[in-house]
Order: C-alpha cells, then structure tokens, then sequence
C-alpha cells in the first residue's frame, strides 16, 4: 500500500478534533499546543531498517544520532527547543544487543549535544523489521511559533547550507565511487545529518522568518507543501540554488532538487529582512536567498529566464526510495 | 534478541540525564515532566501484528481502540487525565487503505470518549510487519502523580475489575471454544480492553491512593515491578483475588496471575483509606482489597494460610508471547 503523505495529512485531518490549545494540528513538522498557557512543539518521526537505514553502512551509533537528528530538525523547524525525547524500538530477533546499545549512545551523544532528556519508551519484538520510532516535545522560545503556513506573499525564499549532499553521500556508498577528492563531505551529510543549529540560532535571534520547515524530502517537494500550506506560489531560480560543483559537474543537480535527507532549513522572510540575512552571509553563515513567494499556488522553477517544469520524482516519505 | 523490559530498564537508565524538571523518569508507566512549571505524563507504546494483535481475529476498528486504550491505561495510571496523542504507522505492502482507516476510527472513538485530541506523528514503509506505535501526553490534575514507586510499608494492596479476563478471552477466540454461556464478557475484555475509567476517577477524587499502575503483563509481574521500584515486599492472598469463577473451574487460574492485558488498576492505599474503598464497593464499583505491603523485597503469594512458590511464566512486554 502506497499512502502519500498528502494523502494521508487528508485522511488524518478528518479525525482532527477542534481544540483551542491546538495552535497548529496536522499536516506540520510539529504540532503546536498550549499546555499551562505556553507553547509547545510536539512531533513523532521513524525510521526503518533497509527503507531509511541500512546496518551495511550505517554503524549503530550513527543510526541512533540519525534518528534523533531528523526529530530536532523538526523540533527547530517549528522555531521550537528540543527538551524530551522518547523512543520505540522495534526488534527482529536476528538483532543482537549490542547493536541496540550502540543506538542508545548515538542518541545519548545527540541528546548531550542538545540538551535533551531521554523520557522512556517502549521495546517491542518484531517478527522481521527493525525500527526506531522517536517522539520529542520542544519549547517555543522566541514569540511565535513558525509554521509551514506562514509564508507571507512578496517574502523572500530562503535556504541554509547546500542541497542534494545527502543524497549523493547515499550513492557514493551505495555504488562504492573510488576516492575522489572532495566527496567525504557528502557522505558525512548523509550518515551524520546534524541540523544547522547555528544558522538556525541566528536566523531565531534576529527574527527573521515567516514561514519555515527542514528539507527532508527534497527541495521541491517541500518547497511544493510550504506552499500549499500557506495558499501562495513559491518561484525560484535554478542559478540561486545551492547545487555543490560536483553535482554540476556530474550532471547531478537533480539531487539538489529531489533528494531527500538535507535536513537544512527552508524559510520565507519579509524584504526589509534582507539586510540581516547579509550580514549573517559576510559572518561565513552559508544561507542563500533562492526565490520568492507570490500569489498563486505552487511551485515554479526559474532556469535562465524561463520556467522549467519537472516531473514529480522526489523522495516522499511513505515510498521505498 | 530477547531483552527482558527490567534489564531494559537498566540500560535506559545509563542514558538517562539528571534533569530537575523530570519529576520522574525510565521504569514508569509513563514519564512525569515540568512544563511551564505544571507536571505533565508522558509514554509511548508500539503494538506489533502478530505479537500484540492480529487481523486474524481482530477487526482494524478494535485494534486501533486497542492501541489507544494501551496508552491512556498508562496516562490514567500515572494520575493523569489524557489531553494528546500521536501515533506512527509502520506498513506493510499488504495492507490496504481500508484497514488503515478502520484503525483511524477506531483510534478516533477512544479519542472522543476520552476527549483526547490527535495531533500527527508518521506513516512509514515496512518491509513486513505492521505496527502501531502510539505517544500520548497527560495532565496531572489532582495533587500528586502517582508513581509505581510510592507504595509504603503497611499500605493494603488494591485492584479493580477481574484478573485473567482478557487472556481468557484470547484463548477462546484462539482455540475457537464453543459457545458457552458467559464467555462472551472474556473475549469482549481482550477485544475492547478499555481501561476502568469510572472506578478510576472515584479513586482519584477521593484521593485514595499511593502507587498506582497498570496491570498489562499480568498481576504477578507488575505487582513485583511496583515492589522493585518501591523498595518493598507485596503480600497477596490468593482467595481475595478477584479471579473468575469459570478460570477457578476449568483450573485456569494461573491466567488471573500471569496473563496480560487486563488494563485493570493495581493500587497501594493508606489502612485508614479502607473506609473509602468499602464505600465505593457499596456503590457497586468492582474493587479487591487482595494484600498488603511490607518490609523486604520481592512479592508473596498466601494460600490456605501457606506461602505458594510460582514459577515466573509472565508475560513480559519484550517476548513472544
């Protein structure tokens, strides 16, 4: 059965309940709930062994770190402060304990690095798959909460990092490329997909965003659901974009459009915030400014002057690949 | 792997941070954190096919309401109110859309009942099992939670409803046992195991209580898990278990010891609250004052005046059965 996430956030919304400390339900990185008056960023996110991990080239310890990294960006997505996390591991018997250890260090490293408590959970057998499914509740600090649906029409697009190194680090160790110079950075992106916490930190300090959400399913995809979210158009421009050399050069720039995993961060901004961004650029911060957001709906992909259109192969989260 | 959930426990609890907002942390029924200075209750709980539910005997309706009463059992047993849940879905090729939104609705009816709202979570790919894996978040609304830790020495030991129903009720619909008459509650308590919320709240209100947690892998595991975590020794006696008349007769009483999934509460309670607890059973609410607590570690079984050896045959939540 093949349910795509657009699908699904249907499905779901139908059994949503109207609950006034509900700020923002389903269909978000996180949902945002009052609890003793204040704001709070709640979200539950799995991965599975052999769909979004492989013990063939994944160490335990790096599985752990990855799967509390793509709930933190989540977490920081929302403009939130991770706090708590919880964890479910599903456990096929051929799984010998030492592996499980080396998931609770990889996640005890990440949750030292952010601060985070480890609240509990649960353990079940499994009679084939292996998983980790982990919910974490974060604080909002800043004044308000960001969501998908903030994007204001006339913001500017913005992205931090680069694109698509995720995705190429998967088929460096996929297909086994001999050493070239340059590409262990792809595969260190893609087994140790740590959140920018920094550039997020200054980009929450200045109050920068409208709208924002981690790129996890690829540029455009997401782009395409921000956009959605918020009933708005988003343009950008092919030569703005963040593509590495090498996927250039190697005819790859798909990658940066279609990969999943970045885990960088996606936001809309208001103009006369553009000076802030630049400054954060001329302190070495890699942000870049890739498009904006009009009225409409959709997404439009600006390549010298003209609209390209691509096919739909982006990575969603409830296919195989 | 086998990993049984107190040595679990124990590895959990290397990786658990001293956190001064973190009430009360691994080997709960759920966690007890500080938000916004008020304590909140926290737990996940994953069912897995074939382990915990089968679509075999079980209709997508009953085993989403089974997932969620898992859960608000922990919440409730922590002296908590359920407020909101999440829950990720991990599937199967083979299953259908329908049989997701039969879970959907069934989930949504508890959610109602219990005035609980859905808030997201995941939808991932599986290569072969199907699972269910449910966080819920609670409030603490009187006084105090409830921990499995805060039995005291000379506290009676209480429970509600019957024991071994739902285990029964398993065996009957496994073994396709013959209508006979009175069965039809035992295989109604495995399918729809809500937990006794109304014995419940009068417990809660009149502030009865000490430890409390639920019984979901059999009352003789869970009352030495609450005896471990309180430093105490439960003594039962056997003839004041509310063991069901039909278990007695067909010798099956070793279901009302061992058999999971009752979702009843056991509780430990002041001697000068026994009054109370005599009140509401003379208002009909099923309640068994079955032991007490003492020095020492460990649990005792009394009958006919002598202490009875069992053999642990459990269910523990980490096995096959």
């Amino acid at each position: 059965m093949e349910i795509p996430e657009r699908k699904l956030i249907k499905i779901l919304r139908n059994f949503e309940k109207k609950d006034i400390n509900v700020l923002r339900g389903i269909g978000d990185d996180c949902a945002i709930v009052k609890l003793s008056g204040k704001p709070y960023a709640l979200c539950q996110d799995a991965i599975v062994e052999e769909i979004h991990f492989s013990l063939s080239y994944m160490s335990p310890y790096q599985i752990g770190k990855k799967a509390i990294y793509a709930n933190i960006a989540d977490i920081l997505s929302m403009g939130a402060m991770p706090l708590y996390y919880q964890v479910t591991l599903g456990i096929p018997e051929r799984i010998m304990s030492d592996v499980i250890r080396g998931i609770y260090r990889g996640m005890s490293y990440v949750a030292k690095e952010f601060g985070l408590s480890l609240l509990g959970g649960d353990t079940v057998s499994t009679l084939n798959d292996f998983f980790i499914d982990v919910s974490m509740v974060g604080e909002v600090v800043w004044g308000d909460y960001k969501g998908r649906n903030q994007a204001k029409e006339n913001d500017l697009i913005g992205v931090t990092g680069f694109l698509g190194e995720s995705a190429y680090g998967l088929k460096i160790m996929k297909e086994g490329i001999k050493k070239k110079r340059g590409i262990k950075r792809f595969v260190k992106r893609y087994l140790n997909p740590r959140p920018p916490f920094e550039i997020w930190m200054e980009i929450m300090k200045n109050d920068i965003t409208n709208a924002m959400m981690d790129v996890s399913d690829g540029l455009l995809l997401d782009l395409e659901r921000m956009m959605e979210e918020s009933g708005k158009c988003g343009v950008i421009y092919y030569e703005k974009l963040p593509i590495p050399e090498i996927l250039k050069k190697e005819k790859l720039d798909d990658y940066a459009l279609w990969g999943g995993e970045d885990y960088q961060f996606l936001f809309t901004f208001p103009r006369n915030k553009l000076e802030l961004i630049n400054i954060l650029k001329s302190k070495g911060l890699i942000i870049s400014v890739i498009g904006e957001v009009t009225s409409g709906r959709g997404i439009k992909v600006i390549k010298d002057g003209k609209e390209v259109k691509y096919n739909k192969v982006g990575y969603e989260h409830f296919s195989r690949e």
